[in-house]
């Protein structure tokens, strides 16, 4: 049976849980692809472990300090990179050397945390390109709710005429407890970082900055665009006040922080920012940290989908999902 | 350049718009597939036309009478069929005998109506295993909406704990004019029938067999179940009564025919019948001619989608996307 080895770089609850959940499917992987897949490596940005025969759950209780980097998980023969580090979108953050080395070796990546395919979205899709490597990116558009799979499968054909995303659990989260419950955001933002899902630094969220980055992912890789960050202005919701949210609530509206992409004169657009929606409007339904997008097509009409998995299974789900086109593509190549 | 000969069987409103969307995404096919998609032939149940060098939108103005049945078609020498006739899953409908021909003969088929895909699944699927032919069901089971497209793939790796739909237009347009507008049953279904999108008999659709046969479909195809019809418990909306309606309003619940999937001791039992949903719930907000699913997993939640694009045009598009994955994987296996 064929070996499909596999390295995990980032190994916070992302990273971990994808290895778990890795390591839970093997026999679906055997039964489905005929291949045996095995975790070779994982590392964080100081500690690491590998071993060429494949890890065991016990393993990854204890990381060696200094193994970690690309050259190491590149030594551990690994043929696919899941990649799960932190996200920064200004440099690549720690994940762009990871991707980067792999995919120029040919090996295949998975890619869960945005910032390297935000900074350099185009190299490394041209590097994909030149060595005949796979790179999958669902786990950085959205995690478990459907989004580039909408525009690369399920809308397949369509030309795709706007899309409206709902897609930062946080500020979902903070609106809706504004607007509900009348909580000011100050509470909202200090309940949610006690809950865990707000950082301690909300500012990438709040300000729109993750909604605006899977907006430009979705753009770049499921529309073929070629946007920075800097094309896209960018509101979050960090000004809003008790005495806006009564205004919505009497108007019956329902404030959304809503990343936008149109066309004009054929060229792809994007904005993030609140949009006050109409109380009957579907987005006006997506309640606490659900996630959703509408895409509007010319043929199929218009879809709209609304999801949440529990985190961080569920990015781990999505990338895992990757995980299997790539063993299902190299079946097919195969055979 | 490879040629794709495609063959329509079953030229009413979807067969045609088919043909047309067919004819007009020519370039798209070259430019991505490398393929060039000639229509070799359509016909309906008493007349066809045929061209092995293809057809153009002008041929298919007048069709010749006794140009029909499996064999004029497969003489044209079609790799591909589209079956688009009536349904009829008490028999397999016309469909049946176009399907298992092309499948036999090792074409792939993409089928449209679920008649022969209810009736006779198992042994079609059997047989394009064997034959090594593609068959695809996208646009019978939900078409524009996706369906098993999230089942296959974008929920790939889950495990299926649940699956709601509300798959069937008018059933939920009728429901919808009876709770919102007080209309009568057979007020709205006249309404229905006068607008085109009910059947002058409108017992498949209102009694539920619309959406077992869906449902039904989703379980074989998506989740690899082996269901008959007479294994689900189907009822419909013929007996909704104004009394009913009053009820449903005063309490706030809103009535919706859904087929809903579950799994009892490992095996996936199907019921369809109307349930009363809380009106905060999201499937309670689809409204009129829309149609939605909802999936409950175990790693990635609960996806939920709604949509509906304008007919014929929408199923005829949820056709092409299938053409369009077995020109890819055409292109894949040449390559």
């Amino acid at each position: 049976m064929m070996r499909c080895r596999v390295a995990i770089a980032g190994f916070g609850n992302v990273g971990s849980a994808v290895a778990m959940l890795l390591l839970s499917r093997r026999e679906r992987f055997i039964r489905l692809y005929g291949k045996d897949v095995r975790l070779v490596a994982v590392c964080g940005s100081r500690a690491g472990t590998s071993n060429q025969s494949g890890l065991e759950k016990e393993d990854l209780e204890a990381l060696d300090p200094g193994s970690s980097g690309a050259d190491f998980l590149l030594s551990s023969g690994a043929d696919v990179l899941i990649e799960a580090g932190p996200t920064d979108f200004r440099t690549g953050g720690p994940g762009l050397d990871y991707i980067r080395s792999f995919l120029a070796a040919g090996r295949d990546a998975v890619v869960v945390s945005k910032g390297a395919l935000v900074h350099s979205g185009r190299e490394l899709r041209d590097l994909a390109r030149q060595t005949g490597a796979t790179l999958r990116i669902s786990g950085a558009t959205g995690a478990a709710l459907p989004t580039i799979d909408l525009l690369e499968h399920a809308l397949q054909g369509c030309s795709i005429l706007q899309i409206e995303g709902i897609l930062n659990a946080t500020t979902n989260y903070l609106l809706d407890a504004m607007i509900t419950d009348g909580t000011s955001f100050s509470d909202a933002l200090a309940h949610a970082q006690v809950a865990g899902f707000a950082e301690a630094d909300p500012r990438y969220d709040v300000e729109g900055w993750d909604t605006a980055c899977k907006m430009l992912l979705l753009a770049n890789f499921g529309l073929n665009a070629d946007l920075m960050v800097d094309d896209i202005t960018v509101d979050g919701i960090q000004d809003v006040t008790s005495a806006m949210i009564n205004e919505w609530r009497q108007s019956r509206q329902v404030p959304k922080l809503v990343g936008r992409l149109w066309y004009e004169e054929a060229c792809p657009r994007i904005r993030v920012g609140i949009e006050a929606l109409s109380v009957d409007d579907l987005l006006a339904q997506v309640r606490g940290k659900n996630k959703a997008i509408r895409i509007s097509t010319d043929t199929m009409g218009e879809i709209t989908t609304i999801g949440c998995g529990a985190e961080p299974t569920a990015t781990a789900a999505a990338a895992l999902k990757d995980l299997e086109r790539i063993l299902a593509s190299r079946t097919a190549s195969v055979s």
